[in-house]
């Protein structure tokens, strides 16, 4: 073992002796307890509160080749992505889902938006890290608030999301730089290139500590994706022009982490509106 | 297209004009509204009641290769498994969940079962299966009760579900068939041939309705395994006897399914049973 394994393995052992989770025996998964999944329901209708919505639509963990192929993610992540085999391949095989939010754009794929269209969606996501810190999940749940519209008012939908989540992590108790960050989303032959995404201010991330050793991790963003996406998947706005978007995307299980490490295993610990989130018995 | 699949496509846009579902793009999978998973979170919560736990502990919609492999699962559904591929794939590979039960013996392997244990899991299956009427899914939620303990015990708990769960269904207003079946479970070289399984009624199904059109589809089953994963996975009893096990597996989106095809799709005309069911804005 590495010396990062070790602390990984330390960290996922502290994790099972708090109550919060099992070993699953697959690198970056997780078994999940009653405890943690109160804390992850919370959260959930923290978050739809936080966005207005009647909930999240649920996407399923698996999608169509051919959707992850139209919005190039393979050319972007090909070391992160999981395809699915079986023994008799359908002519559209499916992949394990990246994100939560692309099945949005094969709704509106090929049309055009009449006015800025909002989603509120979550799901299971895989990504085939290569490292196995706490917090590097390869299976993990992501809910996701989309916009897709006019360039300013998807950007300014954006401003409001980064002022929002940087309320609720305070809130929660949760210390957080936000950062200004690059994707490799736009592609390896995109058009913007890294200092011109830092330069344009298209990303800010949500960084917390989810163990006590950690630098860093990432548990939320705010995205503007310009019109990479509507460009891919044909959306236009009323005058023709294609369609931008943006996400807020909140990883529910880091987000967890980092609430568990910022304030210990007993909930009766937690500061008051931190350990209102869990509702005990919630299903999950 | 052919008839069954013309079915099919009616059966989902019936669900999509309920408001319960969207169409999701893969064959057998589906983006299932708030409503709907208001449905799935007060079934989980009933499912909690049942079962007297403090709900189920989540498993990862994958699990490594050399848990699936030592189940044999591959032996008896070759056709069904999805294997997930990366370009950089480890020693140990991954595949999709086919049931949410199994890192409950990777928890037991190589040990002694002091006393008749319980468990409570859930989590996304996938099989991939190769029809695509509506209930056929690939994609879907599994929750499982599980015991592992000596032969008679072991059977006498999976009499009590069967018992629970007609009292369930019936609650619900879900008119249901509890017929004796057969598995490929123990695999095609298995030592319980179908007539042995019968005659031995190791496995119970309850069958309802899923759509109007529906002959009939499993939403749940009682199953003793006997000793068969108890030996795969070398549980033992403290005489040293292998250690049987038996669940009570709940397909929670079919089971959705046959309320929405007994009630319809106000919420408002279900019974009161079943209208208690979904807790509005219930995170799922």
């Amino acid at each position: 073992m590495t010396s990062n394994d070790t602390t990984a393995a330390r960290a996922a052992d502290d994790l099972t002796a708090g109550g919060w989770a099992l070993p699953a025996g697959a690198v970056g998964t997780h078994r999940f307890t009653p405890k943690f999944e109160a804390v992850i329901a919370g959260l959930q209708a923290r978050l739809t509160a936080l966005g207005g919505t009647e909930g999240p639509v649920w996407h399923p963990p698996v999608l169509s080749r051919s959707l992850i192929d139209r919005a190039e993610y393979a050319e972007s992540f090909p070391h992160l992505l999981g395809s699915v085999n079986a023994m008799e391949e359908d002519a559209d095989g499916v992949v394990l889902a990246p994100a939560a939010c692309y099945p949005v754009y094969t709704g509106l794929a090929d049309g055009t938006v009449e006015e800025q269209a909002h989603f509120d969606v979550a799901g299971y996501c895989y990504r085939h890290e290569a490292t196995s810190e706490l917090g590097r999940f390869r299976s993990f749940r992501m809910r996701e608030f989309v916009t897709v519209g006019a360039d300013e008012p998807v950007t300014a939908w954006r401003d409001g999301w980064i002022e929002r989540a940087g309320k609720l992590f305070a809130e929660l108790g949760v210390a957080v730089d936000i950062v200004s960050a690059t994707d490799p989303f736009f592609g390896p032959g995109g058009r913007f290139m890294r200092a011109s995404q830092l330069e344009q201010d298209l990303k800010f991330e949500f960084v917390a500590k989810v163990s006590p050793e950690d630098p860093g991790t990432a548990i939320a963003s705010a995205n503007c994706h310009k019109d990479h996406l509507g460009a891919r998947f044909a959306v236009r706005l009323p005058g023709g022009d294609t369609a931008h978007s943006a996400c807020a995307a909140f990883g529910l299980e880091r987000i967890a982490l980092a609430l568990i490490n910022a304030h210990g295993d007993d909930l009766n610990d937690w500061p008051a509106l931190a350990a209102a989130l869990p509702t005990p018995g919630s299903p999950a």
